[in-house]
């Protein structure tokens, strides 16, 4: 392949992305920069976090550059090295975009990865990549679950909650599940195990906190929250006293100009509740054990990983938008071409 | 004094409390149940808290039930008792209501105080009383500040947040206060020696993000929040990575039916933060220890104490309103009896 399709933000999003926002267009293969590489993807991992980048706004990274290709977690292989650490043809893992080719400066983020370690190599961007981690340090290393406690995850049939709450059975939580609709709340209890699951959709918020109440009598001591508004606002009348939240994700806001927030954040303070602020990258140093834990429950076959492979970077626009109409169960992949 | 006036609520405020929202009656004096005793109240905290507790909402405590005294820490002298830990003639402070004697049964809160031991019985209403023990444990035993780091304080020239600011400078924090108006500010700096006053008044959500982030260059590491809203939301902005908000009251909302809550959460996460809910009732255990350790400061000269007391149970509704217009500084006491 001599050509480099890249898909490109080329407007910002005024709430939901359009096909218009983007732009896919061919450039020549590029060369590394000093002590840099180029990586032939071969996987994108497609992520909420990636629509907050898409903003102008303030967050824990700057904003993706108008006329860049939109930023992504890859697996691919390097395809020309001016870095003595990554040699041509070792997979790696590594922080570029969806295109073809990547470009990583001295700075950014590149990792090697044993891609004969696992039975696909898009594991690294699913239960060993950073949504394994994200559930397992966010439950493990933030939450500090004890046996017993009752552990809420909404988002609970995506990537990140599906594992959140195979690690909460694991440690010998009650696990209850969040989910949009009666397809997922059916995975979440016979695939994955969750003691019980509710259903969002068409509830109103006293709807909302009855179910929960009636599936967590005692209330909740931990909330793994991956979705925010009016999920959240319900999940925090169910809070046992000092319960503690793990904020890892707010997709339910993440389209919506006007941000709702948390508008019963006095709540908050009269169950003396935690709300910890949580980004995997924090963790970056443990991920060794991390993924050591992981690949052994993996290998145990007590831990089910479900992956949403879409194939082709031309068709990275319905692929991303699967993350928001709800189509999309287990962690979503693109494979950037087809063919390989 | 052979009858009992008694501040009664009989309606739930809709917003701000409006005078027909209550009822100054008279009723001949109580006798102690089985177990109980009857409490001549001198002095009564007024308390934001206390408007909370005038809505029919789930929160900590039951709402103030419609037709009785508005609920209330006081101070006073055992009346008449039937329970042989509390003799008459002892001083107590109790959670009763305001009026000139309230009923505490078996269940309820009545402590002995030696009042010989302070400069005025009020005393155990502000810094010896659940104001100086909200600042020191919400700021030691939930913040846990270290020496160097910058400490916020809202609702800073009020009773808890001048104590905070007071105690945040014994132990070596840089710290910053928010006030409404001028006045209140130069007494941040001259009479409780913060090292920066910022005026919340007429300012923008961005006016007073740069404001913080002038007063506080290398982000803010703590946040005592007593008044949430926009003033909340600006502070998220400034926080430094890791910060901690003990969540101690949002005094912006008491009187507000729409609750803004906080909608910028995503802040919280972004900046990996974390927002405590704390009640100093939680501590109450450890009362003894932060009385002595308070009591020590203040006989050394080193906290300045504050009490804006008003006279006459008559007065109850005119010296509570003081807490929401900004009149009063330090904490907000009713002495009950004029006379006294």
């Amino acid at each position: 392949m001599t050509e480099n399709r890249r898909f490109l933000l080329v407007r910002r999003p005024n709430g939901t992305p359009v096909p218009a926002d983007f732009s896919l267009v061919t450039e020549p293969v590029p060369a590394p920069p000093p002590g840099g590489v180029v990586i032939r993807n071969h996987y994108a991992s497609l992520d909420p976090a990636q629509r907050g980048w898409m903003d102008d706004a303030e967050s824990y990274m700057p904003p993706i550059p108008l006329g860049d290709a939109v930023r992504a977690s890859t697996l691919g292989v390097v395809h020309a090295s001016d870095n003595p650490r990554l040699a041509v043809g070792q997979w790696v893992i590594g922080l570029g975009g969806l295109e073809d080719y990547s470009v990583i400066g001295p700075e950014g983020f590149a990792a090697p990865v044993d891609i004969s370690a696992v039975a696909s190599p898009s594991n690294y961007l699913s239960v060993l990549g950073s949504v394994g981690m994200t559930a397992y340090f966010g439950l493990i290393a933030v939450a500090k679950p004890e046996a017993g406690e009752t552990l809420l995850v909404s988002g609970a049939a995506g990537a990140v909650g599906s594992a959140v709450g195979q690690i909460g059975k694991l440690l010998g939580c009650r696990v209850i599940g969040i989910a949009g609709g009666p397809l997922k709340c059916r995975r979440l209890i016979e695939d994955y195990g969750f003691d019980a699951a509710i259903d969002y959709k068409g509830k109103d918020h006293e709807s909302l906190v009855s179910e929960i109440t009636a599936a967590a009598p005692d209330g909740v001591n931990i909330v793994f929250e991956n979705v925010g508004g009016p999920v959240m606002e319900a999940e925090v009348f169910t809070l046992a006293h000092n319960a503690r939240i793990v904020l890892c994700g707010l997709i339910s806001e993440y389209n919506s100009p006007e941000k709702v927030g948390l508008r019963n954040l006095w709540q908050i303070l009269a169950r003396r509740a935690t709300i910890h602020g949580f980004l995997v990258t924090d963790y970056a140093s443990q991920f060794g054990e991390g993924r050591a834990q992981m690949a052994q429950w993996l290998g145990q076959g007590k831990l089910r990983v479900e992956e949403d492979v879409q194939e082709g970077l031309e068709n990275a626009y319905d692929a991303f938008m699967r993350l928001f109409s709800g189509a999309n169960t287990g962690k979503l992949i693109l494979k950037i071409d087809g063919s390989q």
